[in-house]
């Protein structure tokens, strides 16, 4: 498949995604400024990744898209939550994301802290209420519970907290908190479809590997583009990981050796995708490629 | 019941709920500095409330203790996030609580909004460990989840930042922001636990009502004893909502009329009572009535 191809596929799927988000929110329980402060970050855009691989893979197993498209969506409010609170002045202290002022900028610090909360808590009630065998629901919302919390993405968000005051850090410790920041959501989006569809152990344990090598992957191709990207398709200015002095890939071992690392990752992820065959399986494979495509 | 009774049985739940937060944190896969930060907030005390009317919901439908005192204890998780995050800076700014050092004073404000978050995910990872009945799990998850997001606990906290910069605050909105900010998620940790046991829908009906009486009875009494109580009891300095010209119960209607409120709310909650016989039936009847004779 082209690039131009799963452009046009990712672009589909950012469709389906983005009219679920405003359907979720046409109604008027919640209070008005915290609905506001809560569609805003949502309505900021990205590739929505997270649901996409949430409903590729459980379709890869047999479930129709719109049995899960609620869950999957639901992995977007969490994604967002993170990067609403990853941005308070506490935290990275970013006032811009995506080019439009941060959520705390917007509507100040304590309803941005709240609409953090608000999303990750609505996530869960979102998938809970998922239509499917109950015990899928229930492990699969655990997996999401798991990768998320104190052993997953915040304690990565711990680690990077500290790690950024260390100008002694190492790869271990910068693949240790990508690991549990970044790779660990990612994961678990393709992980939590392939529960959901009833997928058996040795699937889940293809697409565990698949998608946790895939989330690395990314983040070694985030840090690669940031050095030698165009600001549009980083959705930050280029450099500014430099100027920040932050640790990256690149800082540590070079352009050229992250360049490889990101390669061996994604063939890992492909490796795990060999047994299947069909669309959506074929999707997975040209997904996985675009991702070092976009290096070259 | 006398007083003491219902003191020493109350001290002897929470026994068995500190007990077993310590054995859930006796591991370590969690970040050290992020585990601390959790830890220093859960070991704060208090009454421990939520997880008991959980646990005696459950029971008094015929659950055993040990079949959901996880579930239980996630709700101690969820009420500690929620005051982790509201002694932030951004939000009531309060350097203390319960005498000792707020989380954000003692840890750093980022390790504490992340303590905070670490809690309520946590939580749910948690309340998806039960081994019960699938459906009633998810159920009962999905209810806390509902209860606690931005229709309640969260929504509740954005309604009283902005009531708090609101002289004109009436009795409806005082009411409306004390339904979703506290009594939600009292209502809930009842309904969680009857939910868990399989109790009918008409039981259910009575456990919501009891529930959101008793929440907001504890409000209405707090408000009270904030203007007439003993710092032991309390918590917190005696005067202290009067000194941060917060708009209370008292503030509104007067003293004489909230003991009125606060005897009224106890009265419906055990009407939703009658129903049952037992040990348990019991000791919730003499537990709402201990809410107001501390007022007395």
């Amino acid at each position: 498949m082209g690039q131009a191809r799963i452009k046009e596929k990712l672009a589909d799927y950012k469709q389906v995604i983005e009219t679920n988000l405003e359907k979720l929110f046409a109604e008027n329980s919640i209070p008005r400024e915290l609905k506001q402060a809560m569609q805003y970050s949502l309505a900021a855009g990205g590739k929505r990744l997270r649901p996409v691989l949430c409903l590729v893979w459980g379709q890869a197993f047999g479930l129709k898209r719109e049995d899960i498209l609620d869950f999957a969506t639901s992995l977007e409010l969490i994604h967002t939550y993170s990067l609403v609170h990853d941005d308070l002045p506490a935290m990275d202290n970013d006032d811009y994301r995506r080019g439009k002022p941060a959520n705390h900028i917007r509507f100040g610090e304590s309803t941005a802290i709240l609409a953090g909360d608000a999303l990750l808590t609505e996530a869960f009630r979102l998938m809970l209420t998922t239509r499917l065998q109950p015990e899928r629901v229930r492990q699969a919302t655990a997996e999401v519970a798991a990768s998320t919390g104190p052993r997953g993405m915040v304690g990565g968000q711990v680690i990077d907290m500290s790690l950024s005051e260390d100008p002694e850090t190492g790869l271990d410790s910068l693949k240790q908190m990508h690991g549990m920041k970044t790779a660990e959501l990612i994961k678990v989006s393709c992980l939590s479809g392939a529960i959901l569809a009833g997928a058996k152990d040795e699937d889940l344990d293809n697409v565990r590997t698949f998608g946790t090598s895939i989330g690395l992957a990314f983040q070694v191709a985030d840090d690669i583009l940031d050095v030698e990207g165009d600001n549009a398709s980083l959705g930050k200015p280029v450099g500014s990981d430099q100027e920040a002095g932050k640790t990256t890939y690149p800082s540590l071992i070079g352009l050229e050796e992250s360049k490889k690392t990101a390669n061996q990752l994604v063939d890992k992820a492909l490796e795990r995708i060999n047994p299947y065959q069909g669309e959506h399986a074929d999707f997975l494979r040209d997904l996985s490629n675009y991702i070092v495509q976009r290096l070259e």
